[in-house]
C-alpha cells in the first residue's frame, strides 16, 4: 500500500500514529491525527495508547465511554469528540490495523532443533519452528510458518502462506484395515499423499491423513481450527472453514465456502456442497449430501427449521404428558 | 507435617511402614504397625507389600478377603484382624499416601532438548521436559512440571504447581477470520495472551488458545483432561473441572467449581455459572446461560429431569406407534 | 511366502511384474504376466504402470474402462481383455500387493533427536522417530515403529509390530481428583501403567492414560484412529477397532472384536461386550453394558432399529403438528 510503519519496538508492539493507520487503511480519520498508538484492546479495557473498534450499535454505547486512544467505527457512528477512523467494514479494518501494530516476529529459516529431510528445499521466507519434523519429498510454499512440534510425513505438499499451529500432523496414515482369514486386521497400506493449497491455516493438534491411494486435498484459503480430524481421501474445496474438534471420515467431499461448526461428525463419502452450513455438533451420515441454503443441524442432520420443529414437538409432548400425569 | 519418609528405593517405590503412613496422615491404625509397604494396588490384586483402600460398603466385602498389607478404611469398617488405617475420607487419605509411596521423580530443570526463549527465567523447582518449546515472554511459577513435547507460545503466564501433560499447546492463535471484498478470509490477528492460575493440571494434547485481544484466563485449581479445547478469550474461574474432548468456543465464561463432562460443546459467549454441572456430550448454544442447581444434559442442553422426560416421552410414543402398526 | 520382490526403486515405489505379484498373492492371473507395475491408484486415475482393484459390481463397470496396468478382481469379474489377478478377497489381496509395491522405508534405530531413557533396550528392527520421548522403564517389542514426536511415559510396555503415529501420548496421568476440606482438588496420584499387546496401531495425537492403580490394557491387534482418548484403567480386548475422536472414560471394558465408530463417548466403567458395534457419535452411559448383536446408536445408545424408530416417530409427530397448525 506504499505505507511504511515506523518500526519502534515498544515491548511486542509497533508504535504508529492514528494518521499512519488511517493512511494504511485508506480510511478517513476524525480527531487527533498525531496520537501515538502502541497496542490494541477491547473497548472496556483500552487505554489512551490502544486502538479499539466498535462494530455494532451495542458496541457504539461502549465506545462512547471507552478510554481507547482511537476507535475504528462504521460510517453511522455518532462521533462527538473522540479520535476515530471510519471504515465501512470495521472488523476487517481492525484486523488489518492489528497486522500493522503486531507484525509477525517469527524469523524465517529452519530452527536448529527441527528435523528436516535432506531433500527439503527452503523457499523464500518459510519458518520451520522448533521441534518440527519434515519427512522426505515434502514441499512448502514461500511465506509459510510452521509453529513448534509440527509433524509432516513424506511427500506432503503445502502451498504458500500456510500457518500450521503447534502439534498438528499432516500426512499420517489413513485408517483402513481388512480382516484376514485368521480374523486378524491387516493394514490397508496408505500410499497416497496430502496436497494443501495457498493461504491455509491449520489449528493446533489437528490431523490430516494421507490418502490410501491418490490425494487428500485441501483447497486455497481453508481454515481449520484446533483438534480437527480430516480422514484419508477427503477433498476439501477453497475457503472452507471448519471449527474445533470436527471429524471428517474417509472420502468426504466439501465444496467451496462451506462452513462447518465445531464437534461435527461427517461419515464416509458424504458430500457437503459449496456454501453449505453445518451447525456445531451435527452428525452427517455416510454418503449423505448436504446442500447449500438452509443450515443443517442435529444427528442425523436435517434443515435447521425442521430440526427445531422436532425439538419443539418433543418438548410440547413432554409437557402434555406431564400435565396428564399430575 | 514433620514427617520424613525413609527413602529406600525399591524399584519405583518408596518403602514405608504402616506406622509412618498413619503418622503422615494423622490417622489411627490397627494391626501391624511395623509392616513394610512398597506399593499400592486395588483390593483384588494387592499383595502383602501393598497399600489399598475401601471406600464403600461394596468395597468393604472385597477388603475382607484382600491380601493387601494395609487397607485405608472408613470409621465404620468392621475390622477383624487386618492391618488398617482409618480415615473419615478414605479416598483423600489414599491419595496422600500414594504421594508418599510414589514421590514425583521428575528432575527440576530444563531438559537439554527443550527449546526455551532467551528471556525465560527458571524459578525454583520447575521441570521443563524433553522436546518442550517455550517462546519469549513466558513465565512459569515454581513447582510446575511440563511433560514432554509441550508447546507454550509467547507471553503466556502460568502459575505455581502447574502440571502440563505431553503434547498440550498453550497460546496458539484463536480462530477468527473476516471475509474481504474478494471473498477471501483474512486472519483476525490474535494478539492477546493466556494467563493460568496456580495448581492447574492440563491434559495431554489439550489446546488453550490465546485471546484475540486481552486474555484467555484459567483460575486456580482448574483441572483439564486430555484433548480439551479452550477457545480464545474464555474466562474460566477457580477449581473448574473439564473432562476429555470437551470444547469451548470463544469468549465462554465459566464460574468457580463448575463441573463439565467429556465431549461437551459450548458455543460462543455462553456463560456457565459457578457450581453448574454439565453432563457428558451435552451441547450448550451460543450465548446461553447454564445455572447451578440441577445438572444439564442433551443438545440443546436442558435440566436433566426435563431432558430425561423428553427421552421417556419419545420412547413411549415409539412403543405406542409400534403397537398400533402391529 | 518364498517370494522375493525385485527391489528396483522407482521413486518411492518398487517395480514388480504382474507375475511376481500373482505369485506372491498365490492367485491366478489373466493377461500380460510380464507387465511392469510401479505404483497403485484408484481405477479412474490409474495409468498402465499402476495396480488397481475392483471389489464391487459398481467398481466392475469402472474397471472396464480403467487404464490400470493390472486390476485385482473377484472370481465373478467378467474379464474381456484386461490384465487381472483374481482373488476371492480383493481388498485383502490389494492390501498385500501394496505392501510389496510400497515397502516400509522407515529405518530401524533411534533417531538422534529422540530422547530415550538410559535403561531403554532397542530390540530388533524397532524405529524410534525424530522428537520421540521415551521415559524410563519402557519396553517396546521388535518390529515396532514410533513416528515423530511420540511421547511414552515411564514403565509403559508395548508389544511387537506396533505402529504409533505422530504426536500420540501413551501413559500420561489418568484424570482423578478428590476435594479436600478446603475445597481444593487434590490429585489422586496415577501410579499404574499401560500395557499394549502385539500388532497394535495408534493414530496421530491419540492419548492412552496410565491406570490410577494397576494397568490400562490394550490387547493384540487393536487399531485406534486419530485423536482417540483412552481413560485410565480401561481394559480393551483383542482386535478392537476404534474410529477417530472417540473417548473412553475410566475403567471401560471392551471385549474382543468390538467395533466403535468415531466421536463415540463411553462413560466410566461401561462394558462393551465382544463383537459389539457402536455407531458414530453414540453416547454410552456410565456402567452400561452394550451387547453384541444389533449395533447401537444415539445418546443414550439403544439398539439401532429402536433408535431409528424413535427418530421416525418424532418426524411423524412434527409433520402432524405442522399440518394441524396450517
Amino acid at each position: 500500500m506504499g505505507f511504511t510503519v515506523t518500526r519502534l519496538h515498544v515491548g511486542d508492539y509497533e508504535q504508529v500514529t492514528v494518521r499512519e493507520l488511517a493512511n494504511a487503511l485508506a480510511c478517513p480519520l476524525e480527531g487527533e491525527a498525531d496520537r501515538q498508538l502502541t497496542g490494541a484492546a477491547p473497548l472496556d479495557s483500552a487505554t489512551p495508547a490502544d486502538l479499539s473498534f466498535a462494530a455494532s450499535p451495542k458496541a457504539f454505547t461502549a465506545a462512547q465511554t471507552s478510554q481507547a486512544g482511537c476507535v475504528i467505527v462504521g460510517p453511522d457512528y455518532p462521533n462527538h469528540s473522540q479520535t476515530v477512523i471510519r471504515s465501512p467494514s470495521t472488523r476487517r479494518a481492525f484486523a488489518q490495523a492489528l497486522a500493522l501494530l503486531f507484525p509477525a516476529t517469527i524469523p524465517a529459516g529452519i530452527h536448529p532443533s527441527a528435523v528436516v529431510a535432506e531433500d527439503f528445499i527452503l523457499e523464500g521466507q518459510v519458518s520451520i519452528g522448533p521441534g518440527c519434523v519434515i519427512s522426505k519429498g515434502v514441499t512448502i510454499g514461500p511465506g509459510s510458518t510452521l509453529h513448534a512440534n509440527v509433524t509432516i510425513y513424506d511427500r506432503v505438499r503445502i502451498g504458500r502462506n500456510a500457518i500450521l499451529h503447534a502439534g498438528c500432523v499432516v500426512g499420517a496414515d489413513g485408517f483402513g484395515f481388512a480382516l484376514d482369514e485368521a480374523r486378524r486386521y491387516i493394514k490397508f497400506p496408505q500410499v497416497g499423499t496430502v496436497e494443501i493449497g495457498d493461504d491455509v491455516e491449520i489449528g493446533a493438534n489437528t490431523c490430516i491423513d494421507r490418502a490410501a491411494l491418490g490425494v487428500t486435498r485441501l483447497g486455497d484459503g481453508v481454515k481449520l481450527d484446533n483438534q480437527v480430524h480430516i480422514g484419508h481421501n477427503c477433498q476439501i474445496g477453497n475457503h472452507v472453514v471448519i471449527a474445533a474438534q470436527t471429524g471428517l471420515s474417509g472420502g468426504v467431499v466439501v465444496g467451496d465456502y462451506a462452513i462447518i461448526g465445531g464437534q461435527v461428525g461427517i461419515g464416509d463419502k458424504a458430500r457437503i456442497e459449496s456454501g453449505a452450513v453445518i451447525g456445531s455438533g451435527a452428525g452427517i451420515l455416510t454418503s449423505k449430501i448436504v446442500r447449500a441454503g438452509e443450515p443443517v443441524w442435529g444427528t442425523p442432520a436435517r434443515p435447521l427449521r425442521e430440526h427445531l420443529k422436532g425439538l419443539a414437538t418433543l418438548a410440547r409432548l413432554a409437557r402434555a404428558k406431564n400435565r396428564s400425569s399430575e
